[in-house]
């Protein structure tokens, strides 16, 4: 059976810009009770500055109190040497690193040219190997970028090559803002197959236009295995505008088990999750599929108290 | 340029099961403002029992006050000779059949077996070619059937085929339930078209799981390029549980526009029948991007040399 490995980044790229801030306990929960739902791994926060990101600023306490077999599935997000240190010194053994694909996204997102910020990730990168640490590089805005328009794939392409020269354990190329087509994921995702094989290339998408799982199968037919998403669609990066709203975890995970992909994911299990993030932070949330999923888990299930969706009825 | 082809199918299988009841003269202004968005082709009503349907009970009254363009791209649904008989009479020059592709759909439906509504569909598509009207077959509860799981594709194929040799204009495979998935329309689309090439061939999706847009983007990568779909995603046939939420027109046609398809509609023109719609029916409606593409228009008439996408909350 095919295999689908999925990233669910719910906890750093859905909670860095939630108005209401979840609990160092919360997010735990959140965490644990993805990683009981069989998500492989998890982007569990970000070691940014807490001024620009106060819902992160509980990072390294966050990896201390992870424990079980969640604690073996986290990744961070470090946005240079500094948070690199602070992630390592927290215990992290995968983080992530990010690159944007456009002059004007590098210089609104970290106050850096393109070539600054491409040696400045490349360093992160040799430090975090030097460490022993794993490692994931994000070219992001990699179709489309809020500033500058259509991404050039030859750039994306040159900069995905320097990432995996240097090493990095699996280059994510990353739909920032949902503006990505399906042709687009093809074409590009396949022409990085093509270089870099599947084993180290992801994709992370958005669902801001509606076409993220159009584009995530588009992505499966020229053999990308390797996804992010987050659960609920919580999410969207908050430097830029209009990226609100990630492939949802439990619409992605459904797609791949009706198309007879295999992820692990315990379906109800996830839906769960998503429920109880709702609660925790206050409103309704869910994927594309959430109402008719928790409707269809509640049918099959010997729970016939189980609660119908109360959000899209 | 590619060309998509869509039939929006929101004045039938949309108001069809809507609690609140459209006045003809709503219905006409649904129809001509569909027309005036650059639609090919639009499922204006349905000559069934007003007692069955009473939404549908002013078809004829409909098909006389339609004026202008519009009148010269309407299909009408007919259950049967009788209902022919009442399109005839109405003036309508295409008309559609639809034959359930499972033995309990169509009894629950139609009250009739398998080789029975098989036989009453031919007798009434040959009756409309001897009238002179164009025809459209369904194949309904193409992929799955609420009653009966999965639908035999064989089965699908050979009634295609039957419909075919009639000589049905165009036959239409229909998800009524929402229940495909990507793959699954790649291979049965796939084998129709090797069968009965792509000219006469037409696909009627839901969204009803999340799917509408990648079983969409599936049939076009095997060259499907006629397609029913739903200003707002406003439908599902009433007598299948579960089928609620039709592929919306704006969805489609922005996957089309995006991916370099032609398809003749004015998006923006189209965003003014959904707001129309929402206004009449007296709720909030549009499909998976409608929030996005309203932004994203507003935006681009108001800043025409600059269209950034907008930053949702």
């Amino acid at each position: 059976m095919k295999q689908l490995f999925i990233t669910d980044v719910s906890p750093r790229d859905g909670l860095q810009n939630q108005a209401l801030h979840l609990s160092t306990q919360d997010k735990r929960w959140l965490i644990e009770a993805l990683s009981d739902s069989g998500i492989p791994r998890i982007e569990a926060t970000s070691f940014v500055s807490p001024t620009g990101v106060p819902q992160m600023a509980d990072a390294a306490d966050l990896l201390a109190a992870v424990t079980g077999p969640a604690s073996d599935k986290l990744c961070v997000l470090v946005p240079n040497s500094k948070g690199l240190f602070r992630a390592q010194d927290a215990g992290a053994r995968e983080i992530c690193v990010v690159l944007s694909a456009t002059e004007t996204m590098n210089q609104r997102n970290i106050r850096m040219g393109m070539a600054q910020a491409v040696s400045a990730c490349l360093d992160v990168l040799q430090q975090a190997q030097e460490a022993g640490l794993r490692t994931r590089a994000y070219v992001a805005v990699a179709f489309a970028c809020p500033f500058e328009g259509q991404t050039s794939p030859d750039l994306v392409m040159q900069l995905s090559k320097q990432m995996a020269d240097a090493g990095a354990d699996e280059v994510v190329i990353a739909d920032t803002i949902g503006a990505a087509h399906p042709s687009q994921v093809s074409n590009l995702m396949g022409d990085l197959i093509n270089t870099m094989g599947a084993d180290r290339l992801g994709l992370h998408l958005h669902d801001t236009r509606g076409l993220g799982l159009a584009n995530a199968w588009a992505a499966m037919q020229v053999g990308v295995n390797r996804f992010d998403s987050s659960a609920a669609g919580l999410g969207g990066c908050p430097f830029a505008p209009g990226a609100a709203g990630n492939l949802a975890t439990e619409d992605l995970a459904w797609l791949a088990h009706e198309s007879g992909y295999e992820t692990g994911i315990d379906i109800p299990a996830l839906l769960q999750v998503v429920e109880g993030l709702s609660m925790r932070l206050k409103k309704p949330l869910g994927g594309r599929s959430y109402a008719w999923l928790k409707q269809h888990f509640s049918k099959v299930s010997a729970e016939p108290h189980h609660a119908l969706p109360g959000k899209q009825a």
